[in-house]
């Protein structure tokens, strides 16, 4: 049977995450692999989710088990609220739901919102599970160049010239994979220009909480008088990743069909994690455990670059992010990152090269993305070595 | 700003489950609702999941909240695979991934497999949830109506031999809405039809364990010795619907694309609910549990017959479910199931109109769904007392 002639044209080109396949060589022994993406678990607190979860379960089990609201959990919901409003995200034209996850949120987006072969501009690199759900939907991807201070916004407006785009997606906080985080002038110019060529901007943060320097800049959400923006935001970052809580925020007339598809999708969030998050906001003490994150990252992150600063060969730059858990390397052009990927492996190291995270994932690039947030200082140090001694050869 | 302008053509028609609107007024006091389709709470193995939950989280916590494979935890997949060998589910052929619930499972199979303006032949009325998710794709339904043995099957050919047809979606045991199982004659018929005319059957199968009396009948994935059918089932009706832990069997190559756009919809099911799931199945009896249900659902749906025999007038015709939790209830022609609601809801009964689940929504019909799993038996009889007295004044 011709699988291959059956499925629909809208997944035909797409493809299994390269980092999935890399994750298949990371899994050998004495590898040292800074191509994940997770939060450390040993900030995880399971513990009060040991606790909470069985409370649950023991004194409310049947409203955990039975078929929630689409929308989320209420109580979650308010709790949430509270803490964007603390940021002066949301507003009284705006609507909050509870996701499967950050990813369902943006996908659910996508869905509702980009016929096919309409436009969505992207940073180039950007987050490749985000990349892979706007393929999923025959969309048309435009790329603009992430710059020191953030995505090149003359760049986002040239297109906006030209194309139709219904969406502008972004993560300007600790963007995934380079780290770097947008200015206030350019979230405000992005802002601009998607009122002034009518579409949406669609906000992802998963990050934002995990800064460990310099001065929060505010979200675009939190600039958003018009209903422009739909922010996305998860506690996969901050408490676990597993549990598949995340949350979006727009105009209630936008969120409408989000709902909608949302139903269609998978009814409702699980309930029981939807709870357990909403227990550990009330009983719990959030900021701290945030701040247990940050510290951490913040010693890795600083060892990670001193040992690059140390020992990486000259010609090589690299972000040195004020929060997040990625860093992005640059290497002199016509070096081919993926090359390079398999001499690492063989010394025991690997990192996700850069390609993975463009618009064209075909074309090698000379960049790589490394992450901190899993190893200890020790194994951060020994492996920014045997890259550096790989590149010593290369360059 | 125009939200309705911008949203995807495909959502533009789509509207929230009309039943989510019944749900509203059910709430009211002293109503007895008839309008769900819920498993009983009472059945839920509560104590247990309190147990199972803690002691994964206070033992294991880490390996819970991580982030998890696309396809779902390993042990509970091999254990789902185990179960369907026993009824003869799953060719080598095959793969089993984990879904968040039946729902999705369906949802991405229609995503992957089905072109904006391709057919889907469905039973009619049908699962609402299905039918929306559908229309979700601009997915073109051709409706076959629901016979006394289940799908016409002389339509779905007449359709299959004039139209570009994908997909075939059945639910051919304890159908929702009608409570209707298809003869093995008929899933045979089909699966030659999918074969002739080379498409694929989506054999969802959320109620088939709920027997109470009859013979199994074999399903269409167990005759399915090419990789036609695309196989759905659910915990949700078996242990608990908020758990959102469903799963999906199909030939590797076709479930190839649908974890593709899994992974790009929320990465994976949430761990805690599937190591749940899988820790319940190894250390309870899964059998006694569904057992429990059964009983319930037989004593519940032979109240509500019992009820209807005595009370309602002559004219109306009902089905006989062998199991499931739902049965279907047809008046003499020219009367309107919508009109009759509102009667009902001032006299505190409340029913699903047929429209809801018939690919023409707007028109209205002269059948309504009927769901006894949640109601004391005193209740039931009441509630169709009630039905039965808005009956005898309207036919």
């Amino acid at each position: 049977m011709d699988t291959q002639n059956k499925m629909a044209e809208r997944v035909k080109s797409l493809k299994a995450s390269a980092i999935r396949e890399i994750f298949k060589i990371v899994g050998q022994p004495g590898m040292i692999s800074m191509a994940g993406g997770i939060p450390s678990p040993s900030v995880f607190p399971t513990e009060a989710f040991a606790k909470i979860s069985e409370d649950i379960l023991a004194n409310n089990g049947t409203s955990a088990l039975v078929y929630g609201v689409t929308e989320g959990y209420k109580p979650l919901i308010e709790k949430v609220e509270v803490i964007n409003k603390n940021k002066n995200i949301g507003k009284d034209f705006d609507t909050t739901i509870i996701t499967t996850g950050a990813q369902q949120a943006i996908d659910l987006a996508c869905k509702a919102y980009v016929n096919e072969g309409e436009g969505i501009i992207v940073e180039d690199p950007s987050f490749i599970g985000s990349l892979n759900s706007f393929r999923s939907y025959n969309a048309k991807l435009y790329g603009a160049p992430v710059l020191e201070d953030g995505i090149d916004t003359e760049k986002v407006e040239e297109i906006l010239k030209t194309e139709k785009i219904k969406l502008i997606y972004v993560i300007p906080t600790f963007q995934n994979p380079t780290g770097i985080t947008m200015s206030l002038e350019k979230r405000k110019k992005l802002l601009q220009l998607a009122e002034k060529y009518d579409c949406y901007i669609l906000e992802d943060n998963p990050y934002g909480d995990l800064r460990f320097t310099g001065e929060d800049i505010p979200t675009i959400k939190s600039m958003d008088e018009n209903g422009r923006v739909i922010y996305v935001g998860s506690f996969s970052k901050t408490l676990a990743p597993g549990l598949r809580v995340g949350f979006a925020v727009a105009h209630a007339d936008v969120m409408d069909r989000i709902v909608v598809v949302k139903q269609v999708n998978d009814v409702h969030t699980t309930l029981l994690t939807q709870m357990m998050v909403d227990r550990f906001l009330e009983e719990y003490d959030f900021d701290e455990q945030i701040k247990k994150g940050c510290e951490l990252y913040k010693s890795q992150c600083e060892c990670m670059l001193n040992a690059m600063d140390k020992y990486f060969p000259e010609g090589v730059t690299y972000t040195r992010p004020e929060g997040g858990i990625f860093l992005w390397v640059t290497l002199p052009e016509g070096i081919n990152t993926n090359e390079l990927l398999l001499k690492c492996v063989e010394e025991k190291v690997a990192f996700v090269p850069g390609n993975s995270f463009m618009i064209d994932i075909e074309k090698p690039t000379n960049t790589f993305r490394l992450n901190y947030s899993t190893m200890s200082n020790e194994n951060i140090e020994i492996g920014i070595q045997r890259i550096a001694e790989i590149l010593k050869e290369s360059i």
